[in-house]
C-alpha cells in the first residue's frame, strides 16, 4: 500500500485531545516524515505550538479546528484510540478538510472511505480518502523464507506498546545512513506507513497472513538495501496484540533484536493489572522463541528516557539497562542511536 | 457465527484426493458432529468406504462426485489447502449441491458466498452458502478479561500444525461429561465449528483481534460450563501461524495447557526446512511465554500415535512423550483421554 502524500506536500494532523503524549502518529509524521505538517489540530491545546511540547521537532501552531488551519494539501488523522475507533468528535474537521479540497489520510482500523457521508463528499469535491490500514487483498501465508536475503534484517522489538520502537527504528536508520550505509525502513504500522509512504499494516491483516505480510516486505525490500530495520509493534506478552508480535518474530526471520522499553514503566499500557516483567525476561523470551525459526539475539536496547528528568539520570537509567540487556543500550532520542549501531552490524 | 447444520441433517462432505490423511475437516465431522455424513466425494478413492480407511469411525460411502451422492441436506467442504484457496476442480460438485437444493459450508479463506457463480445459483435455488471461516464484523481488542471466569479453562497447544489439537479437545470434553462434568468445546478453526455448530475462526481474525475474538468466545461460554476445553491452533513458533497461536495462549488466558505431538515428526509440516524441537522446548516455550498473563503449566500430553504400528510400541512411545513433557499423558484416540483428565482438573 502507498500513501498519496508527496514530499513537497502541507498536511494538518488531527491530535483532539491527545497532543502530544497520547498521539503516536501525529507526533512521528512531524519529525521524521519528508512533507511538511505545518498544523496540529487539538482543541485541548489550540494557540499553543508544536514547539511549546516537542523543542526538538520541526514547529507548528495549534489550531482548535480545520476551520482553523492554515490551506494545506492533506488532512492526517493523528491519533489512534484503542480498538481503533473514528470519534465522532472529529467528523466536523474531517468535513471541513474535504470540502476544502484535502485527500484525507486515516491509520484506523475504521475506514473514511467505508463512511458514507466522508465517501460520497469526497467524491463530490474530487479528493482521496486514503486509509493506510487497509491491507492489500491478496496476502497469503509466510513460506518461511524472509531468512534467505542478503541484507543483514534488524528487528525492533519491546517489553510494551508505545515503547519507542518506530521511534528507534527510523533513528538506527537515519544513524546508519549517516554512516553511509545503505539501510531501509520497513513500516509495519500505520504511523510508519503514513511517514515512508508505503507497507503493510501488519496488525490489520488477517491473523493466518501476517507473518506472510512481513516476508512479502522483506523480500520486497531486501533487493534495494544492504540492511532492513523492521519497525516492530506491541510485545510478546501483550494481553491484546502479543499475535501480531510474533508474526513479526516469525515472519522477518531477523539477525539481530533491539528491545525497546520505556524506563519507569512497571504496567501495560491500558492493561494494568499485567506487569512488565524484568528486562532479562524480555530477552529470553524473544530469543528462545525466535531461535527455533531465526537465530537473533537481543543485540542493543532502546530505553525511552522521557520520564527521566536530566541527562546525567536518564545516562545512569540507560546504563542499567544496558546491563539487565546485556547489550549496548542507548536513548535514541536524547541521546544518539549511533551509539548501538556497532553492535547491530 | 452458528452453522445452519441441524443434528437430523444428512450430509456430503467433499475431500477430492485427499481423504483421509489430509483431509482434517472431512476426518473430523465424520467422527465427531452430531448430524450424518451420508457420503465422502473423493474421487480418487470412488467405490471405497470410509471403514476402509477410519475402521473406528461411522462407515459412508465415498463417491466420485457430488453427482453420484445420496440425496443430502447439506455439502461440506471437507478439505483446506494451505493458503484456503478453492480449488477449481470443485466446482462442479459445489453447483451440483446447489441445483439439488443442498445448502453449502465451507471452511476455507474464499468465501463460497462471495463467488458470484455460486451466489447467484443459491439465490435461484433457495439454499444457504455457509463460509464458517468469515468472522463476526463487531470484534475489537482482548481487554485481557478470560482469566476472571469461574470456569477451568484448558488450552491445546502443539509442537506443529495437524498434532490432533482439535481432536484431543473434543475427546477431553467427551471423557469430561462421561465422568459427570459439565465440560465445554470453544472451537476456534473452521472444522470444529463445523462440528459444534458455533466459534469464530480465528485464524481469519484480523491480528489485532484475534486474542479478543478468543476472550469473547471464553466469556460467552462461561457461564454454561465447569470447564472449558479450548480448541489450539498451530504452533508457537510456526513460521506463518505462530501468531495465531500466540492470542490464543493469551486471549483464553488458561489454568492448564494440554501439549500435543505427532509421533516421528521430525521437521514443521510443509516448512521441512524448520525442524521439531525437543519436546521439553515446547514446554518451557508455552508456560514461559504465558507466565507474564497466565500462570498455565503444560499439564498434559497427548501424542498422535498413528504413524507407530502396534497398541504395545504406541504405549512405549507415549510413555516416552509422559517423560518428556514431565506430565501424564495419553494418545486420545488409540487408548483414552480419561488417562489425562485427572491432572487437568
Amino acid at each position: 500500500m502507498t500513501t498519496t502524500l508527496d514530499p513537497d506536500d502541507t498536511v494538518a494532523v488531527l491530535a483532539h485531545d491527545r497532543f502530544p503524549d497520547r498521539a503516536k502518529t501525529a507526533v512521528g509524521v512531524i519529525r521524521y516524515a519528508d512533507y511538511d505538517v505545518t498544523a496540529v489540530i487539538d482543541r485541548a491545546h489550540a494557540g499553543e505550538s508544536v514547539a511549546d511540547h516537542l523543542p526538538d521537532a520541526p514547529d507548528a501552531p495549534i489550531v482548535g479546528s480545520m476551520a482553523d488551519a492554515p490551506d494545506v494539501d492533506a488532512l492526517l488523522i493523528g491519533i489512534a484510540p484503542i480498538g481503533g475507533g473514528f470519534d465522532d468528535s472529529w467528523r466536523p474537521d474531517v468535513r471541513a478538510a474535504i470540502e476544502a479540497g484535502c485527500d484525507v489520510v486515516g491509520g484506523l482500523h475504521y475506514f473514511l472511505a467505508d463512511d458514507d457521508e466522508f465517501a460520497a463528499l469526497a467524491a463530490d469535491h474530487g479528493v482521496d480518502l486514503v486509509d493506510v490500514r487497509r491491507p492489500p487483498e491478496d496476502l497469503t501465508v509466510s513460506e518461511g523464507r524472509a531468512g534467505d536475503v542478503d541484507s543483514e534484517v534488524i528487528l525492533t522489538v519491546g517489553t510494551d506498546c508505545s515503547t519507542g520502537k518506530m521511534t528507534t527504528t527510523l533513528e538506527l536508520v537515519a544513524a546508519a545512513r549517516e554512516r553511509g550505509i545503505d539501510a531501509g525502513f520497513v513500516p509495519t504500522g500505520q504511523t510508519g506507513i503514513m511517514i515512508a509512504g508505503w507497507g503493510i499494516p501488519v496488525d490489520r491483516v488477517i491473523s493466518d497472513f501476517a507473518a506472510g505480510a512481513v516476508e512479502r516486505m522483506i523480500l520486497n525490500a531486501a533487493p534495494d538495501h544492504d540492511v532492513l530495520f523492521v519497525e516492530g509493534q506491541g510485545t510478546i506478552v501483550h494481553p491484546a496484540y502479543s499475535g501480531v508480535t510474533c508474526s513479526l518474530l516469525h515472519g522477518a526471520i531477523p539477525d539481530s533484536l533491539v528491545l525497546t522499553h520505556s524506563a519507569g514503566r512497571e504496567t501495560i499500557h491500558g492493561y494494568e493489572e499485567f506487569a512488565i516483567q524484568p528486562i532479562g525476561t524480555y530477552v529470553d523470551l524473544y530469543e528462545d522463541l525466535a531461535a527455533p525459526v531465526a537465530s537473533a539475539e537481543v543485540a542493543a536496547g532502546a530505553l525511552d528516557t522521557r520520564s527521566v528528568d536530566g541527562d546525567d539520570a536518564a545516562r545512569d537509567a540507560v546504563e542499567s539497562y544496558a546491563d539487565a540487556v546485556g547489550a549496548p543500550a542507548t536513548d535514541p532520542i536524547r541521546f544518539d542511536a549511533d551509539e548501538i549501531l556497532d553492535g547491530l552490524l
